[in-house]
């Protein structure tokens, strides 16, 4: 149970291709996630997100947590049986929803004390109470409860190191179930020195799996790469990496170019829903006015349930009109892509066309039109 | 085209099961049409909806003349093409909405000029040209442009019948296309001779269908039934009648008892979007708290997507957590429902055991939770 099966490995580039095994079936990797915060990606029945190919899907311990509460879950038989999803699921820790989202939030060398985004209730995770929820609610992969530091502050990452560091060993301790995978996260802002040691010092701990996290937050695409690269250079080969949070199809090519396994954001879910479609040139906002009579689908040449019956036409006046259909077809569309994307790559690295695939479609891709998640 | 063979003719109430005919299927009637206001039955893909068994769907005029607009409709290949709905589709004419949803109508009897709910711009609706509108969307079935006035005035509804009757005429002559059905609409209020006036009118005027429009605005369900009874022993038995806006489980049961062929109502799709499920015995408020943990399908022995594969508990989690999939849920519960209640009828219309089906049915259904859309 969760090894890692790497079935290719690119010469000139970090790309490699893989399968991760879990008791709800295989990752074949690089594979990217939809988000389901809330124990459903937004919009979309699991029957949909089957029929675009998804195979594992992120939920978020923070949220699920607050509401409907972990031990609800755990009673209703975990995650997979109540939101009706028999694939891998990944949670997070909560820890970057605890400093992103909570109030009045206070660290301490033991965890972190904060008040509920919902209610204005106050709770407190430790690494503990990180690994209790996320065994109630039974994904597959888990995450270590990390700090996430600003990523350009140096002194404040160093600091938030060590707690990261001891955390994940508790984490490590804590856990008592054997089908579940947990993941250390390496962190370390945008600092070579940091994410080098975080990256060492976690490898020694000897996880099935390693993060990336604390990145698309603020930091340059270039500061973005180049931890990447100091960073999975260390990491075992034989491990899947997850780089946290980012999915635009830009930072998808750039990632799995640069070793990364494993990818979840809610840029196409989020997107959608504001009425902007992903393709693979930029991002279109359905609402513009030259759509209005446009006959075209959404993204010529893609096969996905929303380009294949419908116009750009229908879906601007679906978002017009503010329609629930309107963000159900964008975001089929929008995840449809990243799908898409992330088989056409594991494909090129299995064949050994990698690097003119990503090349070509970096050529093609507008950068100007995109940005990570975290700026939407 | 548009013919309607009738199968089979109750002998102990009215109720009867046929077929309609028209150039995108066969309408197997009883039949209830989902209501697609816009363009879209909210929260549903066409796909979802054709799996749910859906035949017939509705979409309004006066809706889509305003936003996208009729003209570029009928420039994308009409309604059809441009929802992804390759069945039968009835339009209404526009005039419920004008009476009910615009700003400071002017009624006279070439027409009614009317302000736009969505901009307040200044239009004008008469016969003809709901019948231009009605051909440019392109739907099989339209309805003649008419008054609606509030059910329990007498004089009004004398008055208003008068020009609903010439208007039926005008909508007549004014209408081109032959791959079209226009049905003309009863009114007369809850008044006995109005409606008999205008059933035997209208029948004069020889439309293929029948609708009966102006009920369940605020009249009683004894006034509504003795209503449908005066109307359905007049209008010819070789053409559908349509009973307009009415959609409750229990008012289908006393709808098809009296002789309707054919539904439509918002009920459904609205209670989904509220949190509300439709069931065999009433309405389920799906926030309610015992629902938290409830492990059982919204309705127990429902076959529907919804019932088949998530609890009480995770549907009550998604309304409380306002997410997108609450709704689609419940819509295609509710849908599910209505329609598996017309075939059932259906069926049990051509066995011979419709009248012990409606008797069951009404003394298992708890009347009190339950009212018309008018009153959502």
């Amino acid at each position: 149970m969760f090894e890692f099966d790497l079935l290719a490995q690119t010469s000139s580039t970090r790309a490699r291709a893989g399968v991760f095994h879990t008791l709800h079936g295989d990752l074949l990797t690089p594979v990217f996630a939809p988000v389901g915060t809330a124990a459903t990606v937004k919009a979309l029945t699991p029957a949909q997100l089957r029929e675009l190919g998804a195979t594992l899907v992120l939920s978020n311990t923070y949220h699920l947590y607050l509401r409907p509460g972990d031990e609800l879950i755990r009673d209703l038989g975990g995650l997979h049986s109540f939101m009706g999803w028999d694939g891998p699921i990944l949670t997070d820790s909560g820890g970057f929803q605890v400093f992103s989202l909570s109030d009045t939030r206070k660290i301490d060398d033991d965890g972190v004390t904060f008040k509920s985004h919902i209610d204005g209730s106050t709770h407190r995770f430790t690494p503990e109470k990180s690994i209790a929820i996320q065994e109630n609610l039974g994904a597959d992969i888990l995450m270590a409860f990390d700090e996430c530091p600003p990523p350009l502050d140096h002194d404040y990452n160093r600091e938030a190191l060590d707690r990261t560091h001891a955390w994940a060993a508790r984490c490590l301790a804590a856990k008592t179930r054997s089908d579940q995978a947990l993941f250390g996260i390496v962190q370390g802002g945008v600092f070579p020195d940091l994410r080098e040691a975080s990256a060492r010092y976690l490898t020694g701990l000897g996880f099935p799996g390693y993060a990336i996290g604390g990145l698309a937050v603020g930091e340059t695409k270039d500061q973005m790469h180049a931890m990447l690269e100091v960073v999975n250079d260390i990491l075992p080969a034989d491990k899947p990496r997850y780089l946290m949070g980012v999915g635009s199809p830009e930072d998808l090519v750039h990632g799995v170019r640069r070793g990364v396994d494993i990818f979840d954001c809610v840029l196409p879910t989020r997107l959608a829903r504001n009425g902007a479609a992903l393709t693979r040139t930029g991002r279109m906002n359905m609402k513009n006015a030259p759509y209005a009579r446009d006959p075209r689908p959404v993204e010529e040449g893609c096969m996905c349930y929303c380009c294949a019956n419908f116009t750009r036409a229908y879906v601007r006046h679906l978002v017009v009109s503010d329609e629930i259909l309107g963000a159900v077809l964008l975001t089929q569309h929008n995840v449809h892509l990243l799908l898409t994307l992330m088989r056409e790559m594991r494909a090129a690295i299995l064949d050994g066309t990698f690097e003119g695939y990503a090349e070509n479609f970096l050529l093609n891709y507008n950068s100007r039109q995109l940005s990570t998640a975290s700026n939407l």
